[in-house]
């Protein structure tokens, strides 16, 4: 008998999550009835929005309950399949959780098209991520060429992608990341014009100084100080992208809102929120474009692939938040 | 010789402007030179915006320099004129600050056209209260009959605006103000649906429960919790529109921005803020609208007309801060 082994939330995380908040879990595989089909996990994706999905709040999905699977999106080959589309062999991408072996009916199931890219890049540049960037950036930020263009937290999974589209575009691109050796690699490695370090002092000056002509387009990752003093630098008509908040999620107490907000007033300005999934039916001709450039080597796809099982998740997941790693963070649970 | 009374900023207030913070200055009244004119003042506009004026910082307009006449916008009459266009016993409106009489080449001069309405009328509902309500409403907001519309400083000159003018539109309106007082004058007096007490304990409850839709569009005339509440109660798709934030004007520290603009995302709104003069080409046309309103008793313009003379200008701008006025704040120095 094939034990399925899975990660579940033992209790609701008090800030910055602990292994005890977890449960570690094997039962029996389980089998495919009429319509389903069976995934194995290879490729699990992780997200700074998987901290929201943890407290017990109204948000834009109902938070995960104590005891269940931890939601996560995951890339999977089939190995038992009673679903006429999804046979055995299919690799396939859905939000099937962390653990080892996903039952599904097939719904909210997208099957990996090698002809547009690898499974990886299916969690990342193909997947939810690439496609925040593209259409955050495109829809709200609606950049044109010759704009200013901020992004923060520019050395990650959604960051990298917005600075490289908004290049793409024609913009001239500032990246906010943490410390010098990020800050290099956005500039040396994915083509950005300039790249401000956060953690050094004086960080509204700093963008003051890199956007002389003020900032057109700011797409946020981060929320804080920094969403606060890229306030500060707006141009007239400037749109503000609210894509996260990530130096929030792990915050014990209520953190500040932007004092700045009134540079909205003076600028003329608009700062909007979105969820990549209000474009799911414009998916398919985003994939399509993404997978174009990256095949052009006009953009590329950095992703950190960290090997190990199911239950190094939490250990994975930190990894996000203590600002270490660049690109696209994917647990990597295929074996040999 | 006519004396002319001007009042000048004598230094930048620290928090609420006391009297000292003002210079009643003396000085003959000045005669137009070739394609000049001179105007008596008769009414004064008090507005919240004028604390932002008098601090040094950056903003849409330059503050008020130390021992300059205070920008204010007024309406008077034309005693003297070698103007072709505004020529003696003209009514006019224009930002002729807080003195007696003025010297102007007729840049930024608005004739008061009394087939519209009364002078007064054109310092509130004519004026840029009213024109603030109007595009801030109709252009950012963007009203559906059915939309669920909330207002803060629902009492206040340009609140009660456009509290109606989306009652006008067929949304249904909730006023926040504060004290029971206010309270029953714009639900009775203005027509609002419900009126929310801000200073009773609970605002973002009793928003939820006056909104059970949730809030489509958001008008915002004073930050501060109050703002952050109508976040924390917003609708998909909302509008918030931040047109200012009197309860931050006088604040001698930094204020904290609003925590819940996270809203933005999980409810995909946004909030824009703008200042009414970009519209300045459409004045004409929203006037006669307004003015239409007005005349068909579809539209009410509450003012508070205070008697003084100029000199009165700090004890009656205190008004604005202290929540106890109604509508469109005038300082009256007409004589007789």
């Amino acid at each position: 008998m094939t034990l399925n082994t899975s990660v579940r939330l033992a209790r609701r995380p008090a800030g910055m999550p602990v292994a005890d908040d977890w449960l570690v879990e094997a039962a029996p595989m389980p089998d495919p009835g009429p319509g389903q089909f069976v995934v194995k996990t290879q490729l699990i994706s992780l997200d700074p929005a998987m901290r929201g999905w943890l407290d017990d709040r109204p948000s834009y999905l109902p938070p995960v309950g104590i005891g269940d699977v931890m939601r996560a999106m995951t890339v999977g080959e089939v190995v038992a399949s009673e679903h006429h589309r999804f046979g055995v062999g299919s690799v396939v991408l859905g939000t099937f959780g962390v653990q080892e072996y996903a039952l599904s009916d097939g719904d909210g199931v997208t099957m990996v098209d090698s002809r547009l890219g690898t499974p990886s890049m299916y969690l990342g540049i193909l997947g939810t991520t690439g496609l925040t960037a593209y259409f955050g950036l495109m829809e709200l930020g609606k950049p044109r060429a010759g704009d200013t263009v901020v992004v923060s937290a520019a050395a990650g999974a959604v960051g990298s992608v917005v600075g490289q589209l908004a290049k793409l575009s024609g913009c001239r691109v500032i990246g906010i990341a943490g410390g010098s050796e990020k800050c290099a690699y956005v500039v040396d490695e994915l083509g950005f014009d300039i790249a401000v370090d956060y953690k050094a002092p004086g960080l509204r000056n700093a963008l003051a100084q890199a956007c002389p002509d003020g900032i057109d387009v700011y797409f946020d990752n981060v929320g804080g100080p920094v969403l606060n003093a890229a306030l500060g630098n707006l141009a007239m008509g400037a749109r503000v992208v609210i894509c996260g908040a990530i130096s929030q999620y792990n915050a014990e107490a209520p953190t500040p809102g932007p004092s700045n907000y009134m540079s909205l007033l003076v600028r003329r300005a608009t700062m909007s929120g979105f969820l990549v999934f209000d474009y799911v039916n414009e998916y398919r001709v985003a994939r399509k474009r993404l997978a174009r450039w990256v095949a052009d080597e006009r953009l590329s796809a950095p992703e950190t692939l960290v090997k190990g099982t199911v239950a190094d998740f939490n250990d994975v997941l930190l990894r996000l938040f203590s600002g270490d790693n660049v690109g696209k963070l994917i647990l990597d649970v295929r074996t040999g």
